[in-house]
């Protein structure tokens, strides 16, 4: 294996945005961009004829090992699909349920030009590991809960969000960085938010949690507290420029200032949010108000299915139907969100495709009926390419999928174990 | 080339949406299915390993030839995308630009899975050409306006609306039927509905039109007659359960109930409603009242791509968000809509993949990471699976793509004509 290779002749959309036709010499070692330019080359080449070389895309909310439960239920009220439904089944995962699960997700972020994630689940050390052998990054965390526990019960699984975020923090070659996760502000009470919170200022990691998703979880929170939901978290310090908060589809503007302020991100998952009827976040008055935004597919059972081009259509789309401005969530806005700003907004860094830029990179095949005529690189990618488009995936330098080969886990045998593994607990959990 | 082959090894969606284990056999002279049972076969076969096996989509509201606009124009307001963007490039289209636009509409339809559709533009001639060498089923219908015409001009075009319904009503052998399109309630004035209208009845073709797009065309209208846009609809005898209208975003009950009553179909199209900031057409009311709903993709221009699975997935997840409810537009609903309740619409029919039924067929293949595990394939068709999960479309008999290669029209040449006619179109109308 060489140390360098180069992507051939195709386009490359810079981090300005401009897009120019150039190949990209990448450093294996360094995982970075040694050059951009129309003559530069190497021995070992993919080919990007026809294609467009774009930073690789940064899935900021999952739960990466629901894909077990893809389709399991649909169509259902938020409450009723998780008692009835999600939370029966879940009880009954393995460890190597997680695994497998996760092995199955990670396939599907490859394929679709994911380059990077931020994930809340259990078994974290099988997350862990199965993002190791991907060659993918990823933020990780333990989401914890204290509502329906004792006290006891409750700080045993904060400690564990803590202790988890700890030990994987900089693993697999700092491809690996995690988070505290408080699941919510309705979830987990204050007294252990204060107790937690300091822990993991402490220890350097991020605040990951799930915040405003519903009215729901906006209203008892105003009347226990008083405030709204995003004050009370600024008031208990949840709120800096390294946390970032999934959904925040019910915030009102002085939510949006108070992000804004404290430089905390969003990650926006319309597809979740439309999917569990949760209603519209306001992200155009976000983005004008100056919160950095990033997108995430949530969990695959939420969805159906991990393919972040949909959210980014998404997000243009029901952006514009929010205050019935088509203006609104722009074509190149949505492709940043779901690129610097979901990197940004996790800590990872964002492919940049110029010298001494990250080699994250996705490389998508222009060459189809629905991605022609090509008016508008940036226009495509927002409304017409699907994940299928994607023909190479590369993330720090090393090649994860080649002409639609993924090289670092076993595709054909993921498949066949995960839906195994689905089987199997689905007649464990009826 | 054998009169007889067989779809093998797959699983078939039955016109009762059970999914079973089954071969399908299907008769190429007669467009229909012979047999479905697990030991039919023939000498000719498709593959369907791991695949399903179910009718083809078919979509009921398009421009197909606006696949020469795709992406030219985005994130604007209706009026200023028309008459800024859209119009002027229009005027530049010749009829050389139709043929390939359309053609190149008709590849991305059949590898799509659609097997059928309903157009409306100008140079029918040229679509119905195409259409004819696709193998595809349409309705297609010449589009007239009277606003800003004098009376002379705006018979002229009436005329040339019901001279094109009446020329084309049965070519390519029965596959192309017609409808008369006056554009919308608010192009074309009374007097000319009045004089049009009898005459479609009296040569035995559906009107197809515009409704209830924008709160801008439903105000002016009520200002104007007093009436509710379809209490006007229906006083000039424009509702009959022969007729399609697209779109009803912004309907009222009572305009719901008329639509129930007379039998008239209405033609969803999220996808361009929501880029378009048109608003949520209210179709969980419209399904409960006894509405027959379809789905199209509206023009390539405001979607950007004709893939229907799209439209499946944007109606069941923007349903939700319309009422606030998780389980309006369930899978099933958006399924039906975009198969039978399309083709019921625009009066083609619709694939039955059982004996004596129509050969209208998709392919799907669900060996993929996103399409796994399957715990319920009609949940993977609504909200994970994409046109490009189609392996094989059958329409009337014929097999128009077989393992992903379009079998009628020559995908590589229509790709390479229509990016260069739409690079000599901008160029002329800027």
């Amino acid at each position: 294996m060489d140390d360098v290779f180069a992507i051939e002749g195709g386009h490359v959309l810079t981090p300005e945005f401009d897009v120019i036709e150039a190949n990209v010499l990448v450093d294996r070692e360094a995982g970075e961009v040694i050059e951009v330019g129309p003559d530069v080359t190497a021995e070992e080449t993919l080919d990007a004829t026809d294609s467009l070389v774009m930073p690789g895309l940064v899935n900021a909310h999952t739960h990466v090992a629901m894909t077990l439960l893809r389709g399991y239920a649909d169509d259902k009220p938020l409450d009723a699909w998780l008692q009835e439904d999600i939370w029966p089944v879940e009880a009954e995962l393995t460890p190597e349920d997680i695994r497998v699960g996760t092995e199955l997700g990670l396939v599907e972020f490859i394929k679709n030009g994911i380059t990077g994630f931020a994930d809340s689940y259990f078994e974290v050390g099988e997350i862990a590991a199965a993002t190791e052998q991907s060659g993918l990054r990823a933020n990780l965390c333990h989401a914890f809960i204290s509502v329906g526990k004792d006290n006891e019960g409750a700080r045993a699984d904060a400690q564990e969000g803590l202790d988890i975020a700890r030990e994987f923090d900089g693993a697999a070659d700092g491809r690996i960085t995690t988070a505290l996760m408080p699941h919510s502000l309705t979830t987990v009470e204050t007294e252990y938010l204060e107790e937690f919170i300091p822990q993991a200022r402490e220890a350097g990691v991020p605040l990951h949690f799930h915040a405003n998703e519903t009215q729901n979880e906006v209203d008892p929170l105003v009347d226990d507290h008083g405030v709204r939901p995003l004050e009370y978290a600024d008031d208990l310090g949840m709120l800096t420029d390294q946390d970032f908060l999934a959904h925040c589809v019910h915030v009102d503007e002085t939510e949006i200032e108070l992000l804004a302020e404290t430089g905390a991100s969003v990650i926006h998952c319309p597809a979740s949010n439309m999917k569990l009827a949760s209603g519209i976040a306001p992200i155009q008055e976000m983005l004008d108000t100056g919160v950095n935004v990033g997108l995430g597919t949530d969990g695959a059972a939420s969805n159906n299915d991990l393919d972040l081009f949909d959210e980014i259509r998404d997000a243009a789309m029901i952006g514009k139907l929010a205050r019935g401005d088509a203006r609104d969530v722009a074509a190149e806005s949505a492709v940043r969100m779901a690129t610097e700003g979901s990197a940004e907004a996790i800590g990872l860094p964002v492919g940049q495709i110029e010298a001494g830029g990250t080699a994250d990179i996705a490389v998508v095949d222009f060459d189809a009926p629905h991605l022609t005529p090509v008016h508008d690189f940036v226009s495509h990618l927002a409304y017409a390419v699907r994940g299928s488009d994607v023909r190479h995936t590369v993330c720090d330098g090393e090649i994860l999928m080649a002409d639609g080969e993924v090289q670092t886990l076993d595709e054909a045998a993921v498949k066949q174990r995960a839906s195994e593994a689905a089987e199997a607990l689905v007649d464990r959990a009826e």
